[in-house]
């Protein structure tokens, strides 16, 4: 029987930059894990593809995969639904595949109840002015949605004690390096390998 | 006030290659842990220096420091003391200096009765016929020294499960990289860096 694989879990303040940094880790062909994509009713972003960025379902399809309980997490956000599908998860786990989920907040303290196990890391921005830079930088919002999502950022930011590890997101390369490197560290984990010492020690 | 530093101690059965990786750990230049320097009743060995590899002691030397408290652990250890003196060990923690140790399994034991806030990282052997070889390979001991070293060698790895990370030593280089990755990654949780971020709340 495979061991059971990792359940990763990238969050952290709106605008921070988790979809570049996921982004990132999953364009380098050695990360050994893989991406679960979310289910979102949101609209596409230009360049974003359907079963790569998301998963992009209408509100009645996303709230009948919640009340058939096929939903990991899921959250409401700026109007929309986010979340993660249950069974592609556990059935990549199950058979040894570290799985990455890159999820909002809320999203991710859903699953840290159902799954505690998970690897749960939150991507800080560099400091909070520079993270009220990138909300309005992104031009794409009005004011008043963007100051909601600062109040909402502060918010978050105190939320990070829920979480295993705190990556700062200053240079792209080096929050993947990182992430990377805490992926591999969980994996030397005795309570993760004992076991094969113990079959090893057998044959002794 | 200095954040305190981590204390860091490689361990593992005798003849897996700790002293190797040390050695390989603290050539690289980009190394930012300090190495604590065993202190030892046994004769130095061809090449090794007094303050370098080891603090020569003789018997009486190396009991007083014991009377007086004055080690973080120590062992006997086939017929020789090794140890480790705690106030270098205690004064660079709280300079926020990460200190690293390579020390026997009877004293890493030690060290996590009096601080378990350490790391404690658990060398391994790729495999235990390849162990035998490295410690009959050495050539330097008598056949029934070899034996008693292997006997001691198995209940070692049973003692694994007493350590945080259990690094596979097959390729040093890779080894050495696990175990900065181990460290880097530590540094990473959120327990140890989340004041920094309340403090940055404050001016938001």
């Amino acid at each position: 029987m495979a061991e059971r694989g990792l359940l990763i879990v990238l969050s952290g303040p709106s605008g921070v930059g988790k979809g570049t940094v996921r982004e990132a880790i999953f364009k380098d062909p050695e990360t050994k894990f893989e991406y679960s994509i979310s289910m979102t009713t949101r609209k596409p972003r230009e360049g974003e593809k359907e079963g790569v960025d998301y998963y992009f379902r209408n509100r009645e399809q996303f709230e009948v995969a919640i009340e058939e309980g096929r939903m990991l997490e899921y959250a409401e956000y700026v109007g929309n639904y986010y979340g993660t599908p249950l069974d592609y998860v556990e059935e990549k786990l199950a058979s040894g595949v570290d799985i990455f989920l890159e999820i909002e907040i809320k999203g991710a303290m859903q699953v840290k109840k159902r799954m505690p196990e998970g690897i749960f890391i939150f991507l800080t921005p560099p400091d909070l002015a520079e993270l009220k830079n990138r909300l309005i930088g992104r031009g794409t919002e009005p004011l008043e949605v963007i100051n909601e999502r600062m109040e909402t950022a502060r918010a978050e930011i105190e939320m990070m004690a829920s979480y295993d590890y705190a990556v700062v997101n200053d240079v792209v390369s080096e929050a993947v390096r990182k992430i990377k490197g805490i992926v591999e560290t969980e994996h030397l984990k005795t309570e993760r390998v004992l076991h094969r010492y113990q079959n090893m020690l057998e044959g002794f």
